[in-house]
């Protein structure tokens, strides 16, 4: 093979993803817009409250005729009106008076504050005692307090959650600019592999990597599109590899972890006219003969044959890379939450390699946790499945020791 | 009113969700399956893998024969064939005898380890030189070691990752059983709300309720049921409800902070034939006018009106709640993750009530976090939008003081 045969470490194999450009903004309504990253600045239309409300049940008066006023001295002021809900009142509350309001309510001009209904007793049907002094916009929502026309609410990069979805709708917003979702191919290879609707003949396996990659895109924010399985064969897979490349916005590619069947997945993706190979393998394990290559902007993944270690590699750089083409921050390692434990084992590592150790969490008698590596060979999907998170173990050490702190990241 | 005023702790409120049953199962495709929860034990129907296979590439042999090979002195084996992928070999390897394999390739007859590439050479077209010893079963994943016929490889209660739907799809396990999405009505109310649509008119004031509680229901895995704003009408309360109550599994209603609004939605809400009411108020700020009733099984929850309070309850008890019906454990609080930070400004509470607190998280020097609380009126929504998580301040301490530990829920 001609192309420079280039291995990376995994700091440098996220370097390389970030050079990739974001996609494009669409514009979508608001109700789908959750776990989105939006794509520019929401500003906001109007004022929030459109004018002053009062928070709580009670008496809307001018804060001065309060003053001073106690159980034993109450202030004694004329009740000129109760304001219903969804009225902005017409009228002006003068010195002397007060105006029944609800939770919500909007304060009539003249008055500045509200007595809760605690603090309030009624002196007949035109009256009521204020029993405690209230000062200026006690109780009160000020028109646009929580939000000023023309003001900058949100910023690009933010993520839509639920009460960004709410404030927007208090706004009248409807419709947001949010980073597209990427398309992602995904394309399983191999001779042996069958769809998992077959029975496979003695010899044949099922493809797992195409349900589990396709699974973890979901997981991710993004779409996958999905291929049939490509045989061992160059032109094969480049004609595959083409289609995908117009289809989608990244392409991933797995299947082939005999050196063989890698070779052939690497010449068929370096062999794509326009296609430039960025790297041919990362220092990490397990996920070591990751191939990553570009063409026309697009990122082209060649993940390991392996379902463990094609699953491993998804999840600490794939998913990141999807989020951050959606807007978020591209970081090393799976998108899951992270969270301290304790080892409790020693772990071996391999110096030169960026090792990620399946791990399950016990919580222990101190309620913090206890991090023990999953055991089973490499291969097995079951480790995974036994797995809570996992570790990484640095590149230049030869393990961790039994009760060192970690850092788990939920799988 | 006739219904007694019943007023619980959060934990109480919590123990109360407990009695709901949780949602019949329903068998979907794997496919869609990711964060649902399995109502039934998976059992494989085959082993995985269904006969040895070869974790590396390299030469399939039998360890006896390898014992003793060293650089200076490497074993001599008879090359007898090359295995293919995706074919179960049809011979029987004997003493003195090796077959080149790839890594995934199936092991024939006899051989009981594989030798890795790198520690061999060829000796002309039909032998091999071994120059290292493996043991029985090395770079062998065994028949059956990832998973057995028979055996119960997931439990009822397991949520789906991208690793599960990669273990089931290996095994050919195209459908699962999880349990059901609930269906949840969204109710608004309020004679002064408009849909987002509309333009108010003065006074009025945009459904955000409607919309915030939609989000956090689908962030929860469950499918919002919108219904149309109901003005303040026990009546039409009523209608809405009923039709609600055939039309989801649970039924959410907000809307009325006013004392009066409040009244008539406990009105219609116990006015239902069947109706129990479990909670008429939770010991908790914000968020304390919470109703909770039931009907033939199913929950009414009546939020509070503040779209602050509401969506602070929606978090805290509806969410987890949502989560315990399709499956999961009921936990009170937010289902964001939890993270502990240090107080960098003291907090005063109210004894006998439970206090949630929105604060900000920024990273400190010392790679820890500060939580801040987000300062603001608490009707501004604002005030959740800054938020990056809350905090939970017990019911019987007068508050928390600055530098002490917390935890937050990311919200």
């Amino acid at each position: 093979m001609a192309e420079f045969f280039r291995v990376v470490s995994a700091d440098q194999f996220i370097e390389i993803l970030g050079r990739f450009a974001r996609l494009l903004s669409e514009r979508i309504p608001l109700d789908t817009s959750l776990n989105r990253t939006l794509s520019a600045d929401v500003v906001s239309p109007e004022d929030l409250p459109e004018g002053a409300r009062s928070t709580v049940d009670g008496f809307a008066v001018r804060a001065e005729d309060t003053f001073g006023a106690s159980d034993s001295i109450p202030a004694l002021l004329n009740l000129v009106a109760a304001i219903p809900m969804g009225v902005l009142p017409d009228f002006t509350l003068r010195a002397g008076e007060a105006a029944q309001i609800p939770t919500g309510g909007f304060l009539p001009r003249g008055a500045d504050a509200v007595v809760m209904v605690e603090y309030t007793n009624a002196a007949g049907l035109d009256a009521v005692e204020i029993s405690r002094p209230v000062t200026f916009r006690t109780n009160v929502l000020e028109k646009g307090e929580d939000a000023k026309a023309g003001q900058a609410l949100l910023s690009p990069g933010k993520s839509i959650r639920p009460q960004e979805v709410g404030f927007l709708a208090a706004l009248g917003i409807r419709e947001v600019n949010v980073y597209r979702r990427p398309k992602v191919a995904v394309i399983s290879s191999g001779d042996e592999v069958v769809p998992i609707e077959c029975k496979p003949s003695p010899g044949q396996i099922r493809d797992a990597n195409g349900h589990a990659i396709s699974a973890l895109i979901r997981a991710s924010g993004a779409d996958p599109v999905g291929f049939d399985i490509v045989p061992d064969s160059a032109a094969k897979l480049r004609e595959t590899l083409g289609r995908a490349l117009t289809q989608a916005d990244v392409v991933t590619i797995s299947g082939g972890s005999s050196v063989g069947v890698r070779d052939l997945m690497v010449e068929a993706v370096s062999g794509l006219p326009g296609v430039e190979v960025l790297a041919h393998g990362i220092s990490i394990k397990p996920g070591k003969p990751t191939l990553l290559a570009s063409r026309a902007g697009k990122a082209i993944v060649g993940l390991p044959g392996h379902p463990v270690s094609a699953l491993v590699v998804a999840q600490v750089f794939l998913a990141p890379f999807l989020r951050y083409l959606q807007g978020g921050i591209l970081e090393k390692g799976p998108a899951g939450h992270r969270m301290k434990a304790v080892l409790s084992t020693s772990v071996h590592s391999t110096i030169g390699l960026e090792e990620y150790v399946r791990v399950r969490l016990e919580k222990t008698a101190d309620r913090t946790y206890a991090a023990s590596p999953v055991l089973g060979k490499s291969g097995m999907l079951s480790t995974m499945v036994n797995a809570d998170g996992i570790i990484t173990i640095p590149m230049n050490t030869e393990g961790l020791s039994k009760g060192e702190a970690v850092q788990v990241v939920h799988l």
